[in-house]
């Protein structure tokens, strides 16, 4: 079994909450949904595997979306929403 | 395979939370889910595919709603609830 | 295929999250709700054959308050919870 | 079929989110979120038949007290957690 | 069939979300939890046949944590989490 | 069956949800979430069956990336967003 590399299992890419866009909340926001499956599940293979079977199933697919919208609740409100 | 457009991948259309009115705020809730389905899945013929297969189901269209709702929360919180 | 007409496509019916009460707070939780699922399948003849789909399935019933949970605790805070 | 009773139907029983006690609190919040159900499904032998479906599935019920869990937030924030 | 004795049905033991420690939030968030399910399924009988059923099946335990996650957000606000 | 160890079973890990930095609350997220399993459900062997049962799973894997969401919402309030 190969490990996903180490970056891939950074709990919060870059260590703030804080960015400077909108745009980039939410890409950080899908960064650490990743990065805790990886850290849960960090077998590449398994991960590959596990791809198609959510990405083209709409249940599923709406579960992962739902996780992004907690994580970007929570760096939303750390940079006062950006306003 | 055709891939969604580039505008169609946009994380948080606009570039901002803030939005003149709760109409517009829950339609841009909308978009940031949806657009956040087409990142995790970019694919138009899979997308396309999928469509069906949670339109018309009850709990899948449920589910898609939640998403909303949680989007909503964080967008109302962020014009201040248009008080 | 019949449509649902225009006002069930309104996402926040009555433009605003203000209302005077708690139990028109609860209402307005429940048609935004509702009209979000409008919305995602506005075709009348699949939403009328998904209601008993739903509300005679103890599983998609709850998951169907818990939506309105959600939107009720937008509207709840939007009206410091009527106090 | 019968109705559920008018009473059944409040969204709000008390028409005020705010309580003397967390007891009071917790118990509005399974109010609130039985009286939605039966705004949803007001035919009484339809959640009669439903009550065993999910009183005895551990998912099911793990599911109805999440909602409980949602309204209590709301209701604890309205009372100010009782502090 | 046995009733859960009556102090497994006091919805929020102690009265107060109020708590000490960290610990003893997160202890009561469990109570809470558990005690709402033995209200809305308080035959012991039933409850010991569906433990097995959720604790050793990840999904049904997964969702019972989560229940746990959102009483905690609860009462980590109502003690200031504790600063 | 054996016990999972001391340990595996405090509550709240360190007892303060205070980090230095948000790579250690999104630890603190997994730990707290994760002993709040094994209280659930202290048996080794049961524990160690389940996890293939998950890690293997995206569904369930969604689902638990989805309770660390909400345990870091908590933490990441607890400090002030590590702003």
């Amino acid at each position: 079994m190969t490990r996903v590399p180490d970056e891939a299992l950074v709990l919060v890419p870059g260590g703030t909450l804080i960015t400077e866009t909108p745009e980039e909340g939410r890409a950080l926001a899908m960064a650490i949904a990743r990065n805790t499956v990886h850290t849960l599940q960090p077998e590449l293979e398994v991960l590959q595997a596990g791809r198609p079977q959510y990405a083209g199933d709409a249940a599923k697919l709406i579960a992962a979306v739902q996780v992004v919208s907690l994580e970007f609740q929570t760096i939303a409100a750390a940079n006062h929403y950006w306003r």
